[in-house]
């Protein structure tokens, strides 16, 4: 059985470092363009969230950031909502913009043709940089709902062109530690095109902008067959690489939770991190978040199994013997190389999780401490009357 | 240039005779599961939508049947409705059920655990039997939203008893002169399993019931890279394809316009249809229906688009010269059959068209005709107050 | 650390009992379309290949079978060869028709136009079946290369009649203790069509020949997303499963190692398989093989982490607790249910594999024992000159 | 009936200048992994492969050059092979490298971890260049098979060091007015990862060499759903699209001939080409090449056939009426916007083309020029003994 001391001291260190950063929205309501179903104790205010970001983060100990969604967790007084994240022991994160759900959008937001609506969407980013300001948030995150439905509809080069005013606008307002986070994703809720559909098209527009300017890789927004890890280790190659959306899919961008469909493709992108040396948020820059929909299960226990499934694909990479592999590689022994992968894969990380986590004075298994804590059934009494957070159409 | 008299008698009359059935929902608004958009004249009720199908019926005279949702459709008195199709010169064709909007269908309908539930959803069908009754639909439609999000959520194997269970119920409940279609849909809302995905489960799931069970084809409901039309052919062959939903995607089950993504597959379809003498519906009981969502596109434009798109792809099926095709083909000269396709294909039929509108009295060009006619400018005065008509979450 | 003893006795029973074909091709030369590299010590006769598949055998104790290919494993004398075989400790599997690359089957085989090659080709199947007396084969396996390049090549419906009226011929051929199994194939070689792409199509023919003809279901023959397992499910509840071909992909066909690419997935089969009690090929008759080509690794290595591979992701879907997932699902417990496949799933069940073998007189780590043996230098040494066994263009 | 007067001055020039490469291989065997079918005829030396595209050229009047492959093409003295292919009207255009066919090569070329490999593969590139010189040739292109097959296999990172270095020695070595093209290609032969897999890394790597290093799209070259058109304007936003491999595919790198598979998508990308001026290869720097393997039709009339193709797609985008979609582009007329584009695309241009080749003094209808003019006849008699020109394993 595996230990904490089958690792070495740098990368022991590497995982009691680690942390995620939770998304607000993950803690309202979501579902499918069919139906988002509603259930009890869902929070119905940013500081509901933040209770139950906190329930994550007190159980798993390595969540201890919370992203917010501008309008969807507006508030009269930011200073006051992060300073109510404190007392929880959660920060605020990135604070991403919304330019998809007003009807001035339907047509595009920073890529639109009607200057009158690329006004309003970069004066919507402009207020996102403002609560950054009051909740100390230093990265402003951009995910587009910008494309169109029918060939024609409009000149993809124009909008290329639009889209690169408008980020060059908002990239200038921020202050000089505050950074832009642009995500790109292939398909929805455009059909025919995405302005920002893939990794190259996100990394020339950061490029132009700027060295604070970086792309977030949402592991749900590629092709078929493609290879995600490769554009990890891209990214990172380029110093581009700003954050990752963690989710899972079988399909299209289905949000699930992360390692839920292909838990050995998570432990290669984390192979791909482990190998760049780019674990450590404070030294790589790279904000590992959760962004999920938890349109069945229930959503503070889906959190907290998304933030395992995270940690345990990271032990798995940090056991990998590198020089062993290294080796194998070089003698172009393909079966051997993948042995060593496979056999970091193969192993069980949990024992050695649950020792990580006593050490540090947590419950050996955060999912049934939780369960058995009475949360839910606290929040499901008390949280009746006014309207549950939810997002979507 | 090609004219109708480049077709033979026989073709002419199929042509002539061609129609498409219009589904009310597209009347309505629809979206993603970011937003749906509102637009001006939309629909506030079943009666409104009859008015705007008469309106594609109007200018292409090829859509006399509409398809209603229930219970998006429901009403007090369907007699009264359907007099009121009548006297606009439409039928009222398939009911649709809808057994995925209901909190109880949470984790399915026909396929769930809860017996209760089960039932639930089979009186909701033997409920669309009623109106059936009501409105003369033949034809009882059902696509389901059942399926899982996680593996081990369920067992796929007692659901598909499950549903046979269900199904037969529905099945047993029909009149002799009724029919029941089921659709298959590869993926969503449900995205580890569906429990109908494909055509097979479709096809086992209604010869398990008996001869008037029949499959219905989406064109949007397949895996990417999937050869619809040997499916088409496929259930032509088995006796059992029932009917088409319309529509075209470039990624998911986009739900755009007929012909608007891949005209080339449209026509493709097309041509196994009348390769295999089907495009009778009163001969072959293939239902031809558009099954679309017009979010950005103005709706009523949107349909009449998508029904030339089928009459155009019909007609230039209708010109492929099959004695030179059987003779390509015989002689193993792929270019040379292929050629013959291309041919049909390349040939613009929009004249040939505008010469059968002229020869039934219609306007040529019938959207123009009906941009002209300001319908559209009425209905968004006359129809202010009330609720849209609306789906989705 | 997970024991035998933490397996019932009816699922050690199962482990124990469980067996893999391997085929022959494997341990000949293979590759891409671009390049077919060479490698020392490869099998110039189907003798070597026994010889070779002996070893798999020898190590991992769970590869009794062999799979032959006509004409690449023609030989003199057939009995001899089965002999040969039976002294290796291997028994020969099934026979493997071959109807895809003589220039006669330029425009397909079984569904070609011209009567004469379709004639060929049933007696190429004919002669299978003969060879099958020989070897005491009981199952005659057919994939077919048949299909078009462009549409309108051939009429896909014509062809599936084609199909019928061969497989007929060939069904009818068989003796009464012989199994006709129909192998599906989304796509190559044929890129427009394939004349069984898919279950749906391969259950149907079968269906039309009789009790004796089954369906095989490759893994890596599907379309990109689309849930295997589901398939494996559909066709064992129709009773129609009859072989796996075992392999991985990423994006293709690539004929990886099986479990190399996606071992989430191999182990979601194998729990269909344990659930619908089909693991027992005596009880259930589902043939598990392994149909790989190994272009860049060591074959016989890969054939025994090939064979690993799947007796791992056996043992963990023994492991999986049927009743706590039966309560977890009937409760809608989402979480629940997928966690109980995962606590299987995540399992390091390698030490009781070691146990297990130990058991049964193996080296607990059959890949470190057959690098030690020194039998591929043997080999490499011996097999000079002649023709190496490959495949392919 | 459209005509060329239809058609603006400009448009006209350009169509009239319009120019495609051909590729030398085209008109040898090609096939799939699992069989080459050889044909009457086929050529067998570089000379009669010029012989042959030079018939494509003498009927459509659009296809003066031929892209070679080195070491396919190999022969004693290039500049006699140019002065040959000059007599026959033919220029000798792109050299082609080809480091995926010696045994070496096995794990890969300029990414290969062993240095003397690399350095082999260097070397061949700088053959290449020497090649060039002789055969007046300004462009190296360079595609690569290299890749891995398993997670593990190497270190996709340090591939992507050494691929810049092993690129870096090329490119230093091209003369002042000489060019280097890198192709991408998302999968095959490698199936893990490919080491130039997406326009994202292709572009890195050119930008990392210099300004006359540019980007090769080949139109078979993406993941399923991917909008290729999208990439084509992002390239010649970057200024960085040197080439496009021309061809089509229903699933995978299919080699078809061009605008088989989806002629709406050929056109859509001649309509970005036209949008941003690139059309004339003069002026833009972009070469259209035809890069396709004719398995089972012939290769010649398939060659006519495809650049047809292109003809035809170009003389629709040129045909679209660009005032008028701006104008319903602008005023958000999804509708109308798209109706321009498809006018044009339902257009038959056929004899729009017709016209122009007879006011070329060409034959208005290539292809049965060249069957009536028993070229394919003479050479079928006249091709015997020697090794048919092939490719691939």
């Amino acid at each position: 059985m595996v230990t904490l001391s089958d690792l070495s001291e740098k990368n022991r260190a590497l995982l009691r470092g680690q942390t995620l950063e939770l998304a607000s929205w993950a803690f309202g309501n979501a579902g499918t363009r069919f139906k988002v179903y509603a259930t009890p104790g869902t929070p119905r205010t940013p500081y509901e969230k933040i209770e139950d970001a906190a329930e994550v983060q007190r159980y798993t100990g390595i969540t201890p950031r919370l992203s917010l969604h501008i309008p969807w967790d507006e508030t009269a007084d930011f200073r006051d909502l992060a300073a109510f994240a404190q007392d929880h022991g959660i920060q605020l994160g990135n604070i991403n913009s919304n330019v998809f759900q007003d009807d001035d959008y339907k047509f595009g937001s920073l890529c639109n043709s009607d200057p009158d609506i690329r006004q309003k969407a970069v004066d919507a980013h402009l207020h996102c940089i403002d609560v950054m300001r009051q909740t100390g948030s230093d990265t402003l995150k951009i995910w587009l709902g910008d494309g169109t439905n029918y060939p024609g509809q409009d000149s993809m080069g124009a909008r290329q062109d639009r889209l690169h005013d408008s980020l060059r606008q908002i990239y200038a307002a921020l202050d000089a530690d505050q950074k832009l986070l642009l995500e790109y994703k292939f398909f929805e809720p455009a059909f025919y095109h995405t302005d920002v559909p893939d990794w190259g098209t996100a990394l020339l527009q950061v490029m132009a902008l700027g060295d604070r300017a970086v792309v977030c890789l949402d592991t749900g927004h590629h092709a078929p067959g493609t290879n995600v890890e490769f554009i990890v280790m891209q990214l990172l190659r380029a110093g581009r690489l700003g954050a990752f959306d963690f989710n899972s899919r079988f399909y299209a961008d289905d949000d699930l939770m992360v390692g839920a469909a292909d838990p050995f493709q998570l432990f290669r992108i984390l192979d791909q991190i482990v190998e760049a040396g780019a674990l450590d948020t404070k030294v790589s820059g790279v904000n590992f978040m959760l962004d999920q929909c938890h349109n069945l299960e229930d959503k503070i226990p889906g959190e907290i199994r998304s933030a395992l499934n995270v940690q345990e694909a990271t032990a798995k990479a940090l056991l990998i013997d590198r020089d062993a592999l290294a080796a194998a590689q070089a003698a172009h022994d393909v079966l051997g190389a993948n042995a060593v992968l496979m056999d970091a894969y193969n192993t069980d990380v949990r024992p050695l999780l649950a020792e990580l986590r006593e050490e540090q004075g947590l419950d050996p298994d955060p999912m049934a401490a939780f369960l058995r804590s009475g949360y839910r059934e606290r929040v499901a009494e008390a949280r009746v009357g006014g309207q549950q957070a939810s997002w979507g159409a």
